[in-house]
């Protein structure tokens, strides 16, 4: 007997938002996340495996993607614009969260435990970028390489995204954070 | 009462990487290396804080080593040589140790937490020659950026270096996995 909830799943991820912010990451329970929202715990664990899972939920989609637009660009593609056509899908899915992503940036900041699991994330994202490459038939290094590149556009592109009073979008970003990275190699 | 054991230190590390390879990292404790070694138990936590410190009891030193080399390159070097000065110093210190290298990355490989943990030291390298350009006046994006590239060559080069039955040296490994860098980079 599952009664319909209208956006349940953002009521939850709002109250947990804010629960983080206000008394902490660790001191938090489901319990008084759902009664923020207003819902009961069997229905956060319907959308949410734990607590940390509203932080982290999103990165099999975000893997998701990055894999298979690196799979699906054009044949011909050098491995970095395979990978740029990712980040561009990847800021493209992430826009319209900006707020959502700057109260998880304040909250993953600040604990020690949640900053690895973000390192992790990013890592494994590296990772599965770098094994598309090779699917693609490029080598190694080239494609850990470039997994590692397309990785650090991503970071410190969102890094400066979320970065208040940043207003350019994430793609825009990235893609400036490229060129930076081309002239810092470049005079080396 | 300290009995003077001839290089307790390197009998205990020796021990610790056979034990970790035969039974792996989890099923080894203290007790069994010491046993290993012919040393005491007391002997080994004069030498390191735990069984995990035998693999990462390095990482201070590097990260010094990288902060120091990139404090004290020219003043008119630009930010990607002093992280490339600070890369050749570390592959320096390591050259010698490729052997207890490839037995670490070989044991590290296999253990999740050991992974995880190795991502949050190169994450520390990688800020921590960040923060060292910045305070010989970069900027940001440019230090954040350097940082990660020096690490993603590190990384890159040790693991070409651990992979039998590669002879190059670390050094040239790193360095050519920067010239490998700028040609991604390039046709982006």
């Amino acid at each position: 007997m599952t009664r319909w909830e209208p956006d349940s799943r953002g009521r939850l991820e709002q109250a947990a938002l804010a629960l983080y912010g206000e008394r902490g990451f660790d001191d938090t329970t489901v319990a008084k996340i759902a009664e923020r929202a207003g819902l009961t715990e069997r229905t956060f664990f319907r959308h949410f495996a734990d607590k940390r899972d509203v932080l982290f939920g999103g990165a099999g989609a975000l893997q998701d993607l990055f894999v298979d637009v690196v799979r699906n660009a054009p044949p011909t593609a050098p491995p970095i614009d395979a990978a740029m056509l990712a980040l561009d899908a990847a800021g493209a899915l992430l826009q319209d969260r900006r707020d959502f992503a700057r109260q998880r940036h304040a909250i993953i900041s600040a604990s020690t435990e949640l900053r690895e699991r973000e390192l992790i994330k990013l890592a494994t994202l590296s990772a599965a970028v770098a094994r598309a490459l090779r699917d693609r038939g490029v080598r190694e290094p080239t494609a850990s390489l470039t997994g590692e590149v397309a990785i650090t556009l991503f970071k410190v592109g969102f890094d400066r995204w979320v970065a208040e009073p940043e207003q350019r979008t994430l793609i825009q970003l990235m893609r400036q954070s490229f060129d930076e990275l081309k002239a810092v190699t470049a005079s080396g």
